[in-house]
């Protein structure tokens, strides 16, 4: 790809941070902008080179975008609706937009809202990355090899839209893909989303009850693993819960219905019966697993 | 503590290989016999120094208990009764008994029903320890270095006989407490059973669906940590979820309260109870990390 003369980054954090170095470290970009809200994270940025100017939201920003040959969204899911209204009247007639959130309807809903005449060049995309870590300085080059993103275009976007950024994420290092959008948010409901929920939920099973401190003492490694999305981040992920809210909500009911054939099956002590569901299940990840082990996280 | 004179370890697997091989590397034991279903496991027991001499259940093992110091079940717990009831005639008037198993209520009840005058001596033990491995291949002699093991003892139970499994599990460095029968399965159905439960009924749930190529497609790194338990022995399972039903089906329906609770939560998109929760959750689970950092597998 050609590099591109300026990018603007808003959420300037481990997702859009790492986006910059990793387009840097392709010789991919020849100027980056950060925006964000705390001035600390945008000194961090500065230093260790994912920007070279950054503004925080509410100094003046508005004058960079004009030229911006590409604007990434990185900030929650939440947050997308206001940062479209507040970039669309400063776009330039070739500035490509693109996000990074984890659902892809709501925030083309609020795309469709703000963007206007620049819709044809907004790309919905989902890095399928991440780490426990946030903020600029958790941001690594690296983070997107061989990683998975799936781009969600609307009948309406351009092609070189499209083009450009499937372009930027190749050169990140990432495998790249097409989705709609709708089953897009069905599938992460499914395989992201409700895992999420579901340790939040055993997490906070135990933490309300008043002998928790026992119950915590015996859980072991297989405890910690299960719940290790329970560390995520509150606010990004109420946010994701409340953008896929149907779907999660669908996900959440199947996955109840599938604990109940279980407790039937606990009910009649019917054994063989569950060592076969056990069995299935095993079997059905090894298979997993053995196609899938590149695979990122989140 | 003064070494075993013979210790005899019915299934010789990674948790009664371990048992042996730590309490050599602690010079904890002169003599080892190992019982198994299984000729070539039982070679591989030989060879790796688990054993000196083994036996297949099958053949005449039972001159070799009159004189053992300590007897550990390490069978799967669907299997305890059985074995309870071959080696009761044949124990010495000296040999403690004690096992391996990771639900005691059940096991308890079959040491009732079969050992009669040396019930005394039969010490329920749960060491909370394991890898994905098994087999006496799998065994290595640190496996309990730093881990816990939880004795529940009877009320007519010998404190000499708990005082010698204590110190056995002390030599193989694991740390040693004690509980009752009942709270030990209470707690473990919350914190180990459950989660095997919930691991094994998401993968089943994906693995039904007749497009679930594409939901594990897009699977990630949460979901392979969150679904880690399923990768567990599935007739193991099942032998403990059928042994702990009752706990168990007791945490699913509590658990399946509070997926509704989050649901109710999505339904009115009450984003700041949602977010408080996921708060709720991750810093208990940051707390809980911080102080059993170093706890084992399972």
């Amino acid at each position: 790809m050609r590099a591109l003369s300026k990018l603007v980054v808003f959420g300037v954090g481990l997702i859009g941070g790492s986006f910059s170095l990793a387009l840097k470290r392709a010789d991919a970009v020849s100027e980056a902008v950060g925006i964000g809200r705390d001035e600390a994270n945008l000194e961090i940025a500065r230093r260790v080179g994912i920007a070279q100017r950054t503004y925080t939201i509410a100094q003046p920003w508005q004058h960079e975008l004009g030229d911006a040959a590409l604007v990434l969204l990185a900030v929650p899911v939440g947050q997308m609706a206001g940062v479209f209204a507040q970039i669309a009247p400063h776009l330039g007639r070739e500035t490509v937009v693109t996000d990074a959130g984890s659902t892809k309807r709501d925030v083309i809903l609020a795309a469709r809202a703000a963007l206007a005449r620049t819709l044809p060049r907004f790309v919905p995309a989902h890095p399928i990355a991440g780490t426990e870590h946030s903020g600029a300085g958790a941001a690594f080059e690296s983070l997107y090899d061989g990683r998975n993103v799936i781009l969600t275009p609307l009948a309406e976007t351009h092609e070189d839209a499209v083009a450009l950024v499937e372009a930027c994420w190749a050169a990140c290092g990432a495998h790249v893909s097409r989705l709609d959008a709708a089953r897009h948010d069905a599938l992460f409901a499914a395989v992201s989303h409700l895992p999420h929920a579901l340790a939040f939920a055993l997490v906070g099973a135990l933490a309300a009850r008043p002998d928790r401190d026992e119950y915590f003492r015996y859980a072991a490694g297989g405890f910690r693993d299960f719940t290790r999305l329970a560390a995520s981040h509150p606010e990004m992920w109420r946010d994701i819960c409340l953008a896929n809210r149907d779907a999660l909500r669908a996900e959440l009911a199947d996955y109840g219905a599938e604990l109940a054939r279980i407790d039937l099956l606990l009910e009649r002590a019917d054994g063989s019966a569950l060592a076969a569901y056990f069995a299935a299940a095993r079997d059905a990840r090894a298979a997993w697993l053995a196609t899938h082990s590149t695979d990122g996280d989140v």
